[in-house]
C-alpha cells in the first residue's frame, strides 16, 4: 500500500493506492494553514485517517508529487504558486511524521512515472510524458528510469526555445514551447487571429476555443492546427535527445480530443526526422484525470 | 586492450587502446574494397597485425564507431556518404573475424563515451557531448550510461529543429540546428552576411571565416556571433531534456577557439532556462583530436 499525494495551489490530494489502483481518497487545503509545519502535520492526520480507515494492509511507503519538487533533495524550492516563501523540505517532514520512506518529485516527472507503471505508457521503457495545461511539463523516461538530470530539475520540454525571440514566457525568456502550447498560449494565438481577446474567451481554458472549433469558427479551428503544429515541432524536438518508443499526452488541453490530436498526428508524422519515423507513436493518456496525479505521486513512491 | 576502429567516409583507422592512451594506429581505405566483406577481411587484417606487434596482453573486445550505426542492431544502416548500399552488419562480421565480442555505435555516441570515460567528461555521469564538423551530431549520457533510445538511434541533436521554415537541411526538413551551426551552416551565415559566396569562402571549412575575423572582418566577426547564438539555444534546449552537469564540445569548429568559444559562453548564459543558472559548464574537449575517434570507439567496446 502506498500514499500518493498531490500537492497543488489550492488543493491537496490523497490516495491509498495498491495495484495500480486508488481505494480510497482524501483532500486537505492547501491555503490556509499557519505554517509549512502546520500543513505538514494536517496533510500526516489525513494520511494516516486513510490509512486506518483500511485495516489489512501496512503502508509501505508515501510519494509526493508537487510544483518546483526536486527530487535529489526532497524540497519544494520557492515554488511561485505554493503559499511558502521558503524552501519546504517535505519528503523529510512526512516521512517522520508517517515512520515509512517518502519520495518527493516533481508532479510532471510523478505523472511520467504514473504513465509508465499505471498507465498508457505501461512497458514502455522509453518513453516521454507530456503535460499540456496551465504550463507545459514533462518526464523523460530511458531505460525504465525518470531523467532526474545532475540537479534534479530534468525535463523542461515546456521551456525548450521553439520560436528564437518568439513570444515573452512567463521564465522571463522568449519564445519557449509553453508560450505557445498552453491554455494560455492557445488563447493568445486565438486571440492574434481572431484580432481580440474579447468574445468566446471570456470563458476560461480552452474550452471556448473547442466549442467554438467544433461550430465552425475559422480562427478557432486554425487555433487548433497551428497549436497541434508547434506541439508537433517540440515533440520531434524531444525525440531527437532521448529517442522514446511512445510519448503519453494529459492535462487539461487534452480533453479537446481530436481537435488536437488529429492536426497534430498529422504535423508529427511530417516533422519527425526521418529516421524516427514509424518508430514513435503519439498517444493520449488512458488514465482517469482525477486518479492520474494520485497514482504518479504513489509511483514516485514506489521507485 | 581494446581495439578501436573509426570508419570515415574514406579512410578508417585502427587503435590499440589501453588504459585511456592509443598504444598503436594504423588506417585503411575505406574505398575500394570489392565489397563490404572483403572491407571487413581488410580491417580485421590491420587490426590483427597491431595485436600481434603488441605481445603483452590479450585483445578484449572491439569498439568500432561509423556514421549510420546503430547499437542496438550491430548494423550500418545504408549510410549516405559509405560505400556499400546495403546494409552493413560489422560487429558480428568483426566479431567473427577477431573472435572477440565487437560493438558497434554511431560515431557521435563513441565520441560521446570516449570524453565520458577518458576526456574533458571523466566522472560526469550527466554528460552532452556534442560534434561539430561537417554535420553536428550529439551524445546524451544519463546516469553514466548512453543514451540509446527506443531504436538505438537516439541523441540527434543536429536535426532538432531551431528555425521553424528556416533554412534547407540535408535532411529533408527545414531548420535543423546543423542548417546552422555545421561549417556548411556557418559558412552559409558568412554568405548571408557578405552577400556573395566568393571571397574568402574559396577555402574550405570555416578556417577562412576565423582568419577573416581574426583580421577584423566585421562580417565574419558576426557569424561567429550569431552561430554562437543558434548553438545556445540548440544546448540550452538539449538541457531542458537531460538535465546534464557538464556539455564537451568538439570537432573541426571548435578548432576556433574563443572566436565561437567566448560568443558562446555569453550567449549560453542568457538563454539557460533560471533553474539550471550555475548548474551546467561547456567546455571544449581535452582529448587530441586524431586520438579523439579511437578512444570513443574503444570505449563503445569497454562498455
Amino acid at each position: 500500500m502506498i500514499l500518493g499525494i498531490d500537492i497543488g495551489g489550492t488543493t491537496s490530494k490523497l490516495g491509498l493506492v495498491h495495484d495500480g489502483k486508488v481505494l480510497a481518497r482524501a483532500r486537505i487545503n492547501t491555503l490556509g494553514h499557519a505554517d509549512e509545519h502546520a500543513f505538514a502535520d494536517a496533510l500526516a492526520d489525513a494520511g494516516h485517517r486513510l490509512v486506518q480507515a483500511d485495516d489489512h494492509r501496512p503502508l509501505r511507503a508515501v510519494g509526493i508529487g508537487a510544483p518546483n519538487a526536486n527530487q535529489l533533495t526532497g524540497i519544494i524550492e520557492m515554488a511561485p504558486n505554493l503559499p511558502w516563501k521558503n524552501d519546504v523540505p517535505l519528503a523529510r517532514m512526512m516521512a517522520d511524521r508517517l515512520n515509512v520512506p517518502a519520495v518527493l518529485g516533481n508532479d510532471a516527472n510523478a505523472a511520467a512515472l504514473g504513465e509508465w507503471r499505471y498507465g498508457a505508457g505501461r512497458g514502455i521503457d522509453d518513453l516521454l510524458v507530456v503535460t499540456l495545461g496551465t504550463g507545459v511539463g514533462s518526464g523523460f523516461i530511458v531505460n525504465g528510469k525518470l531523467v532526474l538530470g545532475s540537479a534534479g530539475n530534468a525535463g523542461e520540454l515546456g521551456h525548450m526555445i521553439l520560436v528564437p525571440d518568439g513570444r515573452q514566457c512567463t521564465c522571463g525568456r522568449r519564445g519557449c514551447v509553453e508560450a505557445y502550447v498552453s491554455i494560455r498560449g492557445m488563447r493568445e494565438t486565438y486571440a492574434e487571429l481572431a484580432g481580440s481577446v474579447a468574445g468566446i474567451l471570456s470563458e476560461e481554458g480552452v474550452l471556448p476555443i473547442a466549442k467554438a472549433a467544433s461550430d465552425g469558427d475559422a480562427n478557432a479551428v486554425r487555433t487548433f492546427d497551428e497549436s497541434a503544429r508547434w506541439l508537433a515541432i517540440a515533440l520531434a524536438n524531444a525525440v531527437c535527445a532521448t529517442g522514446p518508443k511512445r510519448i503519453v499526452l494529459f492535462g487539461g488541453i487534452m480533453r479537446s480530443g481530436d481537435l488536437l490530436m488529429k492536426p497534430l498526428q498529422e504535423h508529427f508524422g511530417k516533422v519527425l526526422l526521418n529516421i524516427y519515423q514509424g518508430r514513435v507513436d503519439l498517444t493520449v493518456s488512458a488514465l482517469e484525470e482525477d486518479d492520474a496525479a494520485l497514482l504518479g505521486a504513489a509511483a514516485l513512491g514506489e521507485q
